[in-house]
């Protein structure tokens, strides 16, 4: 078995390593939950400082043109695009994951609605994480769909002459199952249909191929893999062949053709730019770029290949120093099936184990009803931290202080 | 007339004076354009910089319970309801204006819908500001409706059995035209219709008692009046009345009854919390929440006096020293039908008049096609400020220095 002083190995070979000084780390914790909140990038202070300082302080209103923040969307919107394998000016970043949902799904269902009137549903997976699932609801009653909910291994029987959009997030939150994008997009095409894709757990974890993958509409977020801080603004994409068929109905003047103009009609501005609703939040969207950036200094397979390695080894050493303590492997165990997460399932006591981790430092995080879930941000998670987290796990279980009733308490946020 | 000394005595006597020790203003600049993005409190960096490296940095993911991020759009929302006259838990602060008028319209159209659904007219200002017609545009277009746009003294005779919803915004954006909103919203409702106000230029800029008025939604800005920071997030109010007849469709998973149960299907929150959406912007609430204060520690009614006083002192300033330059008052002569605004039309060169005025400081924007538009705020704008300002407008005028063609080159951001 792999040993601490095997772990302390691989990450001197690490080629990685180095970009984990990009961050802010802070002393005595094991965070796994870059898949929840990023952790803060060593240049995002200064950034943000400067940006309320000087360019609000001192330059006021001119900032929108000489600190180029009426840009920012686009700018920020491009680097991501390298990310997730979307062209120049085909991304912007906008409003929230929720939000942008809301309007690339409106466009599909419009689309759908003018092409093929007789296709009625929206498929999706049962486990897709909430947000989504309750976007679409609500797009499905405004525009007589159904919206369809299915475990992964029957959206293939619902890719048929009733599929209006199949919506996906890539990466599941909770298992951290991977979805081939290109098979089901070929697929739900073939069939008739289109594709949302959210990669709110893939965009900064792994190669993500949108153009490659002949996607029709993403979105995904700012504040896990991209780093961008709490609440940070949400990317919104669509391929080039839809973007402009219609409205999309958050119609605000960010997305006017030629909003400072103060004409009275919407005219839309072409590309993704209509995608554009209110005023950009300027200190959010400088934060993101620092995130972003941190991301755009890795080499995106090697990240993948860390990524990996340290999902393998996390789940090897959890089945093998945790036998018989009720923990079973909720992620797909084949390493190119899985995101950058591994969950495991405890059927009675998930929260406390996760809060009596935390305790000690280590955090993931506790998704209801069974869920700890963990995940490694091969940009600044090493190998002995994930040997780390697993003896603290062992520690945890094998001296039952998860008990304590301290650890049963629960949060408003979990 | 009043003189520059005058001006002086007038700030010695100013009970609101010692307020604009709240912000950190520039030197050499006489800031104009509160309106427009208000200015950076003292209070405002420093509490950015402790989210950034301490709530964030240091304790992460926690910092949704320990710092209570989760709560932050209501506890924002309840500072902002005390200036606008609204309840505490009837406000929430989310996403930008244009979406929140989205939630809001959405729902007076439904309730219209249910209730009267021979009514098909959404009524508003022609010169209302574009996102609100664009957005309004939208959800007429989807519901079926017509959007109707009327000059002001063309309100009341629409005011009739074709009246769904009346849509404006408070003060206008370009002439500071302050609309009665107790006798429109009860016009409104003697015709059968609801009412749908935007505070983007009144919250924080003059007394507004949602409550009194009987108004039945509104929304708002937090970046000018409320010093919020350039794009900060907006606010949301519905009359209890309305909040839980129907879903807003943006239906995300924060406006959910328990969003940390992630459950699939939908259950909206109680009151106003379902128009909460994605995950608040944490880095951008917070800025706000130091801005909403720097209104908080004054007396509104107090500050209303200072704003007309201010405005009626420029008015009267630049009638008298600009005579015979081709200026035309373009607000309300009478200040209680003004904002905290005045603004002046000039036919051929009001964007390089501008301009100049930029150069020497004073700062106030353009509005296409004619307008020179100048904000105060009572806050931090002092009487010699006025008086200051206005003598560089007349050496502006004198000296012919705005036909130099470098202010006659447009910016991207007016």
């Amino acid at each position: 078995m792999t040993t601490r002083q095997d772990c302390l190995s691989l990450d001197a070979q690490d080629p990685l390593a180095p970009l984990r000084d990009q961050f802010a780390l802070p002393e005595g914790v094991i965070y796994l939950d870059g898949n929840s909140l990023g952790v803060l990038p060593r240049a995002t202070a200064a950034r943000v400082q400067q940006v309320v300082a000087h360019e609000w302080g001192t330059d006021l209103i001119r900032s929108w043109n000489t600190a180029g923040w009426i840009d920012l969307p686009q700018r920020v919107g491009n680097k991501i695009a390298k990310l997730v394998g979307a062209g120049e000016h085909e991304l912007v970043v906008a409003d929230s994951t929720s939000v942008n949902l809301f309007k690339v799904l409106s466009a599909a269902l419009r689309i759908m609605q003018a092409d093929a009137p007789t296709r009625k549903c929206i498929v999706s997976e049962r486990s897709n994480f909430p947000t989504d699932l309750y976007i679409a609801e609500s797009l499905s009653r405004d525009h007589g769909m159904r919206l369809v909910l299915v475990e992964p291994d029957e959206i293939a029987q619902h890719q048929n002459a009733d599929l209006a959009v199949l919506m996906l997030t890539q990466v599941n939150y909770r298992t951290g199952r991977l979805h081939d994008m290109a098979a089901l997009t070929k697929a739900a095409h073939e069939a008739g249909g289109l594709t949302v894709w959210d990669l709110a757990h893939s965009a900064g974890a792994l190669p993500v191929d949108l153009r490659g993958s002949e996607a029709d509409f993403a979105v995904g977020c700012g504040y896990k893999y991209l780093n961008g801080g709490p609440g940070a603004p949400a990317f919104v994409w669509s391929h080039p062949r839809h973007a402009e068929r219609f409205w999309q109905p958050l119609a605000g003047w960010m997305g006017h053709a030629a909003p400072f103009e103060f004409t009275s009609n919407y005219r839309p501005a072409p590309g993704i730019a209509r995608y554009l609703c209110g005023t950009p939040p300027v200190l959010s969207l400088a934060a993101l770029e620092c995130g972003v950036d941190t991301v755009l200094a890795a080499d995106m397979q090697a990240l993948r290949r860390k990524s990996m390695a340290l999902t393998d080894l996390f789940i090897e050493l959890v089945e093998a120093r945790c036998a018989g303590r009720d923990l079973q492997l909720a992620s797909p165990r084949q390493a190119a099936q899985r995101g950058s997460q591994a969950s495991f399932a405890h059927a009675d006591a998930g929260y406390p184990i996760m809060q009596a981790l935390i305790a000690r430092g280590v955090i993931g995080d506790f998704r209801a009803p069974d869920i700890l879930r963990f995940g490694f941000t091969p940009l600044y998670t090493r190998f002995v931290d994930v040997w780390d987290a697993v003896e603290h796990l062992v520690q945890v279980l094998q001296s039952g202080e998860w008990r304590e009733p301290r650890f049963n308490q629960r949060a408003a946020v979990t």
